[in-house]
């Protein structure tokens, strides 16, 4: 079982940034989850036939970062599906320290999943959410989890924020958003000002990837407030300081990757939550099998789904 | 509208600890909601017609606690119901600073309680819970909202622990409790270690207020949690401390009253969420006219109850 | 006993902010210390003969920030010396909770600048330094206040950096700086790069209020870093936030004011610490007879100070 | 160059731990700082002939506490020295791992007391020291240690609270206390509340190991405050939870071991500075070679002595 990131339709797009940092030939593909058929001579904590996924972020273990709790910000990280093999094969080998012991119960595709899932978890517990007014901004699969953990964990009111594709606010509605708007069609900030008495959101997650998209966080950011910008910016933002971050008395957090690993634990926590499973299932909403993979990739550019994942059949 | 407290039921049944603290007469009394009829000629942020619910502790806004978050622990506290006229009664007086704001859409019995469920919110915030395992030991009325709170809010596993009184023990399961135990029957050692495959759970929240639910607790507790106190203990503990706290490096919170006034808002975010108004209307178990004070109380000594509410009618 | 803000330069500039925000005829002057003379009928706990200063931040208690812990940015906020007449006067009237009793042994001088003091303790506090390296960029007086707070408690290496004004880098070189470099003539980033094995610095404090500034602290910011902003900056500032702030995860906080009354607890026990009065002293670094306003005012706007204090003889 | 700790001692003395813990032969001390002389061929980080010290927790890498930035709590943990072979010895092995590399202007001794000064480090930073006033309990090499760091941290007032060997007082004042008081002589509880205007100190630093230190302790800390508690208990403690901990809002922390790594590199950042390096070499108090190993041990049992180091000469 594997899963498409944004990141593969970089890759299978073959753009500029891939051109970049891509070496060919690569296997790539970095969700997965799949069964344990062979361990090498050292390896003490992972058995054959243990049904695992796996941490993508190879981490040195010795670098400042490492050693202070960062290593998914590791100073000599490589990845697998972009700097090595990767999951889009019938077998990857990863390092034992990246194996992730799956609850067996749990069905494969939510364990495919993780990886997203954890940038999800990561940003939202990145903030005080719980009981507060959370803003999310950008409603593509790790917008629609991030809706889903706020609801599943007593986020008060969750204003889920796309830009006009209907297929996917109607995805953030489900996954349990109070208000599912359009930053295009309706007046967003009009809309959190009256339905907060005029104090705004305490928290934004910002997974758009957009300037226009962190502008509109702020402006509706209460004073104190905090911003997590999970999003990959191509353009520069242009931003008042004084009025938006000093007099606010703004926090704005950069996050990355998945802590290693307290968000898999935390992960873990969620998923033993019926009603977390069910509605993280329903992000998922195309299933194909291997052989399909350039329709599963077509389904991925049109944006007209959430998570797609990828089966072989036995 | 107002509630009854476990403090209520001491001074009505006038024991040793009344004896010392009250000084009558004395309208007791602390949890209430109602419509203010009359402000001073200084307030100037309540009006008359306001649906209204009060902080119990009058803080003095001067001290070292006072001005360091910590007004909740004022050194000057005086609490109505105990230090001053309370709210066993047709009217009530308070300062203008203790005052909060309902929510009009809110059952008035919803409100009276949010003193206790305060208590419940403090208590359960103090800890790091979401996505964790949690045991909850004691199960009066603020155990039972500790139970909803986590249950709404994303804890993994939640563990409730009584004596043997069947009732409560039902009114944690009906809130939401993963696993609702008796100390005296159950193996709960076992149970919580089977469960959580040896680990032990990452939060005790201690509501019974006896050293024996402590000792539980810390036995359960894994390495490196956490355990709040929110119970009031007349006999001593021993401990073991190497063992239960330095080598487990465990940490133990004591926790008094309600953050003035986070704990407030963040039970009013937690109001706005649905399931969470159902959770708490399920633990007021019993509603009496005020002229009915006297089977109320008794219904409070009994056990056989959740929350108690009183109305008047007009 | 009174000293000079640069936002009472501005007043005294008559530039085009003071025309905006201050309505004539006012008294400014908000950094003050001095003995109480009279005290109105509701006060409590302040006595006249008493030794105090004041924060000039009047909150109105009620709002959603006052009540959580957020007074110094209130939404009703009115500031003595901008909003209200201040403190260059022989007497200013300020409300009893905006009073702060000083230590009687501490020189009135070091009383008078602890609003600016505060704005320091109040940002560095805002970041983990203790060991830890740390940039202050910006050396007016506030910048530093910063270097000898960092340096009384414990910061591994300061890197203070100023643009050009050799008076000003070595006050805070005095100040405590191991290095104190000049933005324009020395090589910052590889200053910082070899001194710290190419880490960058765990801590950037941001006090010159230019968008300069935030690019050259996010610059040598370690990956994971956290920097905090106190300049007021009348440019916007175009920041490439993937590169800068997701993919270094790094964290921009607004910093303003001083936590009330977190902060002046703090200050107040910093200042027991005799090596960090010395060093606060030095830091005032010109003092005047009130009736030589003018003069102090001028050698303030010529930058070749530290702080500038205005004392009245009796 | 070696140390020798407290628990070497204990197997010195072969005492009723030591049998039950050590499974002789075998080589013990575990502080050490010494030239590597050979590496492994899988070793990638660690270089011969570079200067290097150890952590003595041999973590597994992959339990619940190692995944979640507890190492030093590892469920599967080896300690050098206890449970394999350790350092009072011309060579020792270790794993790649453990290695803490060395700043090489660093004297050998200072580097070798890292162990002992991880724990002062660990306990100190479990708290918000900083401007605030600290007590610590119990004067040997660590308590000392505690003090030098708060002094060097800009803790506000420190209280070194010892029984009544004058010459670990003494070294504690000599660390930078304010007040070395000796809980058999001293009137300490009257001495901290007329110091502090009765408030209490904001942190208890226990080192002492013995029930009525942590009552002690108690006593003294402010409402609100919290307590780190490194000592070992060989008896229980019989405490009054509601007094003392739940109506005080008390935290009590256990500690043992060190962060790894964050409590080394902040160590690193905090012998950055000559002062720091001053105050641990003056709580070394004496030196032999390795030779003389019985005075050694003798010197450390007589309690008359702080730190005791070894070296081999060449």
């Amino acid at each position: 079982m594997a899963s498409i990131c944004g990141t593969d339709v970089h890759i299978f797009n073959w753009d500029d940034w891939a051109k970049n940092r891509i070496k060919p030939p690569l296997i790539y593909g970095h969700e997965f989850a799949g069964e344990v058929v062979k361990v090498g001579s050292n390896v003490r904590f992972v058995k054959v036939g243990e049904f695992v996924s796996g941490e993508c972020h190879i981490a040195c273990g010795h670098c400042y970062n490492c050693r202070n709790g960062l290593a998914h910000i590791c100073l000599n990280t490589k990845i697998f599906g972009v700097d090595r093999d990767g999951a889009f094969a019938e077998y990857i080998s990863i390092p034992e320290s990246n194996v992730w012991h799956n609850d067996p119960s749990l069905p494969p595709e939510l364990c495919s999943v993780q990886d997203p899932l954890g940038n999800a978890v990561h940003t939202v517990f990145s903030t005080d959410f719980v009981g507060r007014d959370v803003a999310v901004i950008g409603l593509g699969p790790i917008g629609a989890m991030c809706v889903a953990i706020l609801r599943t964990c007593g986020a008060s009111r969750i204003f889920a924020i796309g830009r006009k594709n209907p297929f996917r606010i109607k995805l953030a509605k489900d996954a349990g958003a109070h208000f599912a708007l359009s930053s295009v069609e309706d007046d967003v900030e009009g809309i959190v000002k009256k339905e907060t008495d005029g104090k705004g959101v305490d928290v934004v997650l910002e997974t758009a990837g957009t300037p226009d998209a962190v502008q509109l966080g702020l402006s509706i950011l209460r004073p104190g407030g905090k911003i997590s910008l999970l999003g990959v910016y191509s353009k520069p933002l242009t931003i008042d300081l004084s009025k938006s971050v000093v007099f606010k008395y703004a926090t704005i957090q950069g996050i990355n990757g998945r802590l290693m690993y307290d968000t898999w634990y935390r992960m873990a926590g969620l998923y033993r939550i019926p009603e977390f499973r069910e509605k993280i299932s329903k992000i998922i909403t195309h299933r194909y099998k291997f052989e399909q993979f350039f329709e599963a990739m077509e389904k991925m550019r049109s944006g007209e789904s959430g998570k797609v994942v990828m089966y072989m059949e036995r």
